[in-house]
């Protein structure tokens, strides 16, 4: 039987970039137009709008007074949660309230100088809105790690949009989450039309300050229109992605689980082994054949190979290099030096640590946010965190002692800036 | 004579957002085409496009090697530097350092469960790209409130572009500061190309991956454009403003020197003051046809007070509603209980408190950064701190003993969203 995927040995340094991502850009913009036209509409006509494009998209005819999630449906949602299911959801808000709990920042206080005091505070924003795909999976883990550290911040409006699925309605692991977490409002709406109706606001949908969440690329697309336009977003996402760095102290069983388990998320995501060792490489590649056989959703795996990789490098050094060159969103460090080689790394979303620290840990439960940049944006993004909820507000106060210490730098910087104004709102507090 | 600017007394609260910031969205999308063909033009031929548009723009015809300011140019601004200014700037340059520094944020670690460990820790971005406009005036303050931080941060490749003046070059105090604050390398571009290249690189700017900084509507557009696409940005940036808010203990003279500080940035800048003394706001009123009269730059102040407004409401609660409404970039407080007033303000960038709080002084040298969200950004975004130049990574190790905690949880939640080889990488470490 042949091989899934081939070996690449020792590709050369400056084939990396394209080996991994390809020729193209991050984002697909194919579909920008289409996207204008569905945030224009919204924007203009309101729940209207929104109600033809749920009804051309999410297949359901309703009514905008509908669009609401009902109590009655919450309480529907909850009686289908099983107790395991239920213990293990509880389980895994625990671990992300403590771990997202633990980044609250203090404000900060200085006096840079005799009478000139500068704090910084954290504010929670005003009304943040979540998305959640419907696509092939209920997703009710986004909901935990989007809406825990909403509340933790102290978001005063949480809405959260999602579609309904094949048969009309929304996954009661959302809802028995979106409860749990403190959202205050649930709308039966996907895709771009619920990103615009939560930018621009509609008779029924509220504007909010920010959105978070991912989707396919009609919504990534509907996302970075209105970040330019009216309403922050979290960060560019797309398609999910893991690199594993390897030696032969890992465990070729555990990776290739690990390598499967990207995998089956969908068509577009990608694993790439990078390893020193030779015999781990072909290892992983005989087990693919065998592992996959056991899986239920063969037919994204299948596809999402296609972008995969195992490489074969020289050195742990090289390792190091090509996940920072890569910045993976996952992360995964099975060497034998696995402490000492993350330290090396300043490119990635989420670093998963030896044998035992398998990536769903991070994707479910274990308290780290699976909300994390794609694409090589880990470059200069971080994963969604407490700090994403807030926005940090300077305060100075000066006294008028503190003025004359400071009040000729002020002055003198400004004439040389050609400010004459700005030197004169100086004087004019020194002359008095 | 006739009064520059009107008193509006107590609108109607459903008006104050159209009254402050008209009709229309944030940004003017008139002239993206044009930088969309800025942008693919630099993108596909480097340099060659990129001096073509140096030539058209900034009006110098010049070889690529010589888009980098050399050693010889540093000395010389240097030689031109005041001891006075050189001074000032050195005191500002400490208090943005002092300021700064107290912000950097502690790694964290938390142990969730027992045997699982989630940790958070901060990593300087790598490259990063500030940009400085020339217009009217030589922003050096802009490159002390984006380089030391950027240093701070410990960004390993710090570049800087700005135009040249009309005398053909680039002002001797923005090369002293951007030397003194660590910049590696300045390049002699502006504009939409300055920002094209810094996103892209050519062969002779390298690519950064986020890049910091004011402009011009053509530059906010061309960041718009290449955060989109590859390249992070600092914030959406428009033109800058001011709200002042004051009661009858406020100091109108005070107050009306604010107001036309910032008006003079440019055509475009807004100042508002909402006031609960009818008595002042007829002071300042008055005021502002004198003082007006002692500045040199009275062509943008008349232009820009025309955007302006000065309102009188009736509480302090409503100040604090209007600022919350309004999210200024600069919000000044000068009312008897300014500290109350300023627990009560949500949305604004940066706050100065009290009658000896000037707003030039956080422009210059107080300490705080003066790259702050405008144009109703304030609602989500922070002004520029030392975290904008770092990115947070999450690490987690799980251990043989912790995986058996935890590996139920994250099973049972893989199970009910259908992804069975997220099961399986738990299982198959817990077969082991």
């Amino acid at each position: 039987m042949e091989n899934y995927i081939n070996i690449i040995y020792n590709p050369q340094k400056n084939d990396w970039k394209e080996l991994l991502r390809g020729k193209n850009g991050q984002t697909d913009k194919t579909n920008e137009n289409g996207v204008k036209l569905i945030l224009k509409n919204i924007m203009e006509s309101g729940d209207k709008a929104l109600l033809s494009y749920v009804k051309i998209f999410d297949n359901i005819n309703i009514k905008a007074s509908e669009l609401v999630v009902s109590e009655k449906e919450f309480e529907e949602a909850t009686s289908k949660i099983s107790n395991e299911l239920s213990y293990a959801i509880n389980c895994a808000i625990s671990n992300v309230k403590k771990f997202h709990t633990a980044q609250k920042s203090p404000d900060i206080s200085v006096e840079t100088m005799p009478g000139v005091t500068c704090r910084q505070k954290s504010i929670p924003i005003g009304k943040v809105g979540l998305y959640i795909p419907g696509g092939t999976a209920p997703l009710f883990s986004t909901v935990i790690m989007l809406a825990v550290p909403a509340k933790l911040a102290g978001c005063k409006e949480i809405v959260l949009c999602t579609p309904v699925n094949k048969e009309g309605k929304i996954a009661p692991e959302v809802l028995y989450c979106a409860k749990l977490c403190g959202v205050d409002k649930v709308y039966r709406v996907g895709g771009p039309a619920a990103i615009a109706a939560m930018a621009y606001g509609t008779e029924s949908i509220p504007k909010v300050d920010k959105i978070f969440g991912p989707g396919n690329s009609y919504v990534t697309i509907a996302k970075q229109l209105i970040s330019n336009d009216i309403c922050a977003i979290d960060m560019p996402a797309g398609p999910s992605e893991v690199m594993i760095l390897a030696d032969d102290s890992a465990n070729a069983q555990f990776i290739c689980a690990d390598f499967l388990a990207q995998l089956e998320h969908g068509n577009d995501s990608q694993a790439v082994l990078a390893t020193t060792s030779p015999s781990l490489a072909k290892q992983v590649q005989s087990l693919l054949k065998e592992q996959i056989e056991e899986l239920s959703r063969k037919g994204y795996i299948y596809e999402s190979l296609k972008k995969s990789r195992i490489v074969v490098l020289s050195s742990a050094e090289e390792l190091a290099e090509i996940a920072n060159e890569y910045a993976p969103e996952h992360l995964i460090i099975c060497t034998e030096n696995y402490r000492e080689l993350a330290e090396e790394i300043e490119n990635a979303g989420s670093i998963f640590l030896g044998n035992y620290s398998t990536e769903s840990a991070g994707d479910y439960a274990s308290g780290t946010n699976h909300t994390l940049p794609t694409g090589g944006w880990a470059q200069s993004y971080s994963g969604v965190n407490l700090q994403s909820f807030t926005k940090k507000i300077t305060i100075q106060e000066i006294t008028k002692e503190g003025l004359k210490n400071i009040g000729k730098i002020i002055q003198t910087m400004a004439y040389a800036e050609g400010l004459d104004a700005h030197a004169k709102s100086v004087s004019i507090r020194m002359e008095e």
